[in-house]
């Protein structure tokens, strides 16, 4: 790919000049505009050998190439890390932020009851999925627009900032009414007209890790955000599909040192998924923040065994409320702090 | 899961007698109408003990449990296989059709030409992707609607059936207009609300496995667009993700009778994703068909290796040409035919 | 690594100054002498500049270099396809031996039963485990020496060579005196020792593929049999581990076409192991025939419920015989026969 | 499985008592000495419903079942944390030991070097591979016997313990002379015989964990050292095979707290093999660290570019000495220490 970047106070005419001269030579390029200026990507073969003929263009700041097939969630792109804000809270600096709530809103006694533990805890975000794409038609599927009504309910009450799953492009309009950041699920990772239609919405994305991805397909799935405009990108590992049947998943946690090296995005942890136990997680939360997450996002339900979905995964208020000085501690260990 | 089924010469009054009973009972349940009656579907832990105070009421047939998860398609609903026809080309009969064309489509004469191509050598459908879901954003995305007109128009001078990829619930309409059947990628096999969309077309849908998905998991798949309504579901076995490197995934060739055990469905094969090597294309080919293939998917490039998406596993139309003949003699060596 | 062909009528004084040269130049350097000549293999940085030194020395036949790892399995070292012959049974020619028995040997009485039942279905060598290797210290481990003299009564009585399992170096010795050929274990396909003992040996040997092995791994593995000395190796694949449930293991067919490009050794399958269940044995059987297997080493027991070891993934004795005439119909159709 | 437990204090006639009914009701049965007692165990469906008629011998002092496949390593036989000492060294303490050194021996200079590089910056043993098992035939196979000799000067001059792998049962004796621990590799550790033979030897092993094996069935390959009589066995998680291919192996921290609830085996990491780079060694350390681990194995090379094996995965004698404070940072947050 050949990477040409404009900085913010070039003209428009200038601009449109490179604009023009990429149309004539190649057809069709990219073009997204952050903070900085304007990135131009072109692809293609014809591109490789032009870096000598844009440098020259009056405007033009920068002319590279980039291989990696992810060159916006990269390190070329950015070299120190980007932190994302989700209504106050930020994921990608110093202090962790851990997110807490139950796999799906069943109640709006619940998510309430839940969103007041977990801000008790020191829990500074809350989760609950009101759009739930099972595996079975015949398991719960979330209550949907009535979950969001109470997510909004226990967000007034709690003050915290609410992420829920969007598994449908003309859902994010209604979910973003409530939510503070959008998640996308395992399964829909590569699910590449929604991974566009984020990258278009002005809310933080929290990516997971499809159970089938390797890191580079899942920086070509942030790249798709990215591209579209979103620059507000959370990397959330969850576990990976192995033959160990003990757990749900595999929790790939060399993940997290390479993701923050080859990538300037935040990367967090789903311990719940990634094991589908509760009785580990909080040892999974433990050895994630040792190994340089940038923020936890865990199961917790009042009455797990009593939960619609992924109940044997979710950890009690209590459990949650005893795991936050231990993963302080750890954190201070990283030298870095909870949020 | 409670099952219930009401047979087609049941009076109105008596249906609405059972739905409202069930509605008492249960609040929420599935309908579904197949050509011989009516089934109605219920889950939760309350619906496990009642099968006695349904089998009374009159104008129910009969009422049973089923624990499977994917009832609709399973042996339990149906012993009989399904035969999907696609707009005459029947699929899961004694006779096995064969699909082949590109990856994508790239222009009007790449397509027209291998359409003839494919007519000449015997095979029956033409494939062809039109909206490609890619794992970089910076990788051949099709021609979309472009490639539609193409696939129109070499379906109108050759008489092949056309499949092609829907990615979004929104473009089933459009693609419905030029494709007799409607393909569902494996990155969006799990994509929930396309395939529920997919379950209230009119088109037959190639469902392809997950590329980490269990038999289980792809049949439950299969089960959403059943129970939206659509019973002509194919499942076409395309790889799956293994440790193994010199292939592109593992082709699941235990897959083939595993799924005519479990479901009545037809089974097809993919021997190209499955391998991502024209190499072995052939010998997968005999493979799939010796072990029970109701089908064949197979790439084909007038000129592979200047394709735009996964050359390196399209046969010549040359390959397809010698490949015809043999595939026909094992399938009758297995008492079946070529369509 | 650099390769030096010495030929056969070529004087013990130019051999030994061949070896002289290589030791001075390189220290060590293996040698295999092989029906045609000597071999001579030198690995290592240094050895990749020194062909035309090489090719200067009188007696020496040929120079190259091989990046493969295998070189003696491979193509590059003998183009024509290796037939290996098991007291007169030969694998890798046009006609397909089929290998049947029982997991292990129970009982003098089982396994002649079985072996009559073996020879009467038309298979033509018998297979039993006398040591057997087991996940769990509690499971049954084999007779050991009684199950050898059963073996060999078994094989006095139908004529039938015989091949076993061996897991200790220090039993290649008593088991040959009853086996036709050696079987190496899922679980040994890494045991060097075992490997080069082998290699060292005169009887031919079934490597099986380790449950999580690459082709080249594997193909290396045969390398230590073959550069210890033992040219007569049948790679047996039976099925690799993933994260699919419903079966053992996963049979990857596209190994078989794979192998059978890379490496001039015969290819056999074992279809018990890949699946681990009796009802898709046949299905896996007519596949691996079609695909281009040159023999099949299938599991069969006389009550396969009261086996005590893997009964679950025996046929009877019946539809063993059934299995046959269907075998030598897709054998036909590939233009082999069965042996 | 019956499990039988007969005090030390019982007299040899009491104890013949049993052995006697045993053999009548049973045939064959496990007998193994602890420090408290003899335990006998009895396989096979009979055993199932004996345990009245045993309980009420003179003598035993405990019946009991057990269905886990693993007794001896598991949590039922001992429910306290065994303390695993080599020549002083402690794993499954409170203490947490770092052993370090490089994948091969590669010459005295070498290993005595690493030796007392690995001593100054606190790790507590020394590694390094003598026999080293490789894919290729064609790699560096260790110095074998030259490389016990340095093994044994480095262990002298450093008074570091010692741990090197052993392939053969033959080989025990020897690699005892210098080895304090005796390593099964990866690749053998469903090598049975070698393991049986190891449980018949005075020295700790440690006991890697297969690259696909289940967590299970390395509980099971403990239990045949253990069964064979020597409990002194140390897990070492290494990473099992997925198809992540931007590490070597995925390490499976979940592995870490699994094993210590269901184990009281001590539990090290080698972070070297689970991730084959360098980099993210530190980080999988901390994380190893945090999820529990009984202690550290990692890989540290002089000069890792100029490594006979495996230099892509070895920190350098820098690295290790800046990563040990770290390590025991980490330790003390978990409560612990750094031996």
């Amino acid at each position: 790919m050949l990477i040409i970047k404009i900085n913010n106070n070039v003209s428009q005419t200038s601009i449109d000049r490179v604009r023009r001269k990429l149309s004539d030579e190649f057809g069709k390029y990219h073009e997204v505009s952050d903070g900085r200026g304007i990135v131009m990507i072109v692809t293609g073969y014809r591109s490789v050998a032009n870096i000598g003929q844009f440098k020259r263009i009056e405007g033009v700041a920068d002319v590279i190439h980039d291989f990696s097939g992810y060159y916006l969630a990269g390190r070329n792109y950015r070299s120190e890390n980007t932190v994302v804000a989700v209504s106050g809270v930020c994921f990608g600096g110093i202090a962790i932020p851990v997110i807490a709530g139950p796999c799906g809103v069943e109640s709006r006694t619940q998510i309430i009851e839940t969103a007041e533990a977990v801000k008790k805890a020191g829990a500074v975000m809350l989760r609950g999925g009101a759009f739930k794409p099972r595996t079975s038609p015949y398991s719960f599927q979330g209550l949907g627009e009535e979950a969001l009504e109470y997510l909004a309910d226990a967000r007034s009450r709690t003050g915290l900032p609410v992420v829920t799953e969007v598994i449908r492009a003309e859902d994010i309009g209604p979910v973003s009414r409530v939510a503070d950041a959008l998640q996308v699920g395992s399964r829909n990772a590569q699910n590449i007209p929604l991974l566009q239609a984020l990258g278009r919405c002005n809310r933080p994305v929290i990516l997971k890790r499809g159970m089938m991805m390797t890191l580079e397909e899942w920086l070509m799935a942030a790249e798709y955000i990215l591209l579209s405009g979103n620059p507000n990108v959370i990397l959330c590992e969850r576990g990976i599909r192995t033959f160990e049947s003990m757990t749900r998943n595999t929790l790939d946690i060399a993940a997290i040192p390479l993701l923050k090296q080859l990538s300037h995005l935040p990367v967090i942890v789903d311990p719940s998924h990634a094991s589908g136990r509760r009785d580990i997680v909080p040892a999974l939360c433990r050895a994630a923040i040792a190994a340089g997450a940038d923020g936890m996002m865990i199961e917790t339900h009042p009455q797990p065994n009593k939960a619609l979905s992924d109940g044997e995964q979710a950890i009690t208020h209590d459990t949650l409320k005893d795991l936050m000085p231990e993963l302080k501690r750890f954190a201070e260990t990283t030298g870095r702090s909870l949020w």
